[in-house]
């Protein structure tokens, strides 16, 4: 399967702690910022290249990024794959068992669909493949 | 400072089955692989566009990757940004008291030259900055 990396999602208690680091500290270019209300979390980008750093910050106690950062403290929340057809990358998946968290594509930022695979089948890593239409 | 993303560095118990997952399941290409003895570490690079996975298997249970295994189970345990000048990024971290492992470049893989930043100054994510004069 041909995928890119799209972007690595971390976890923050405080995005403008996380700006004095990776932006004004290590210097790094700062793109566009969203509110992903599905999700209750504010995202700011950070391009890298062809991909990108996803700064996360809950907007909600009860969102999956706070429970993240409740359980494990704040870091690399999960990885992103783009990959041209995301029913077909699921249905490869699912013919060879690997466990997901997503069985079918539901609605992303931006437009995209996107499905997560489950961490246990990935070495600890929570992968989410994003199909987007606009890139 | 500008940067790109050299690599994303993952903690594996066993490489075949990570493999049989990052290559045969979610079918990614495979790249080179390499014993790093001053890690003990063995690292098979899949790359993705521009940028790459590195799976690691440690080859001594004393390596930062066993013990980082012990610790919190396999996972993302760095990512590496590549820039142009090692010794000109770190003294800038300094400047801004910035919290290093390494306080000089140290070799690393390939002839390159490498230095961590430490985890509580950026969020959590252990972040390895690259000085590559291959590349």
């Amino acid at each position: 399967m041909k995928a890119t990396l799209d972007h690595i999602g971390i976890a923050v208690r405080d995005l403008d702690a996380a700006l004095a680091f990776y932006r004004d500290a290590l210097g790094l270019d700062v793109g566009e910022a969203e509110d992903v209300p599905s999700e209750r979390v504010r995202a700011q980008f950070l391009p890298l290249g062809e991909t990108a750093l996803e700064l996360l910050e809950a907007t909600d106690e009860g969102s999956a990024i706070a429970r993240s950062i409740e359980r494990r403290g704040p870091g690399i929340h999960h990885i992103t794959l783009r990959v041209a057809d995301l029913a077909a990358a699921l249905a490869r998946l699912r013919e060879r068992g690997v466990r997901l968290v997503d069985e079918r594509p539901r609605p992303g930022a931006g437009g995209s669909r996107v499905a997560f695979i489950h961490p246990s089948a990935a070495q600890g890593v929570l992968i989410e493949l994003k199909e987007d239409p606009g890139r």
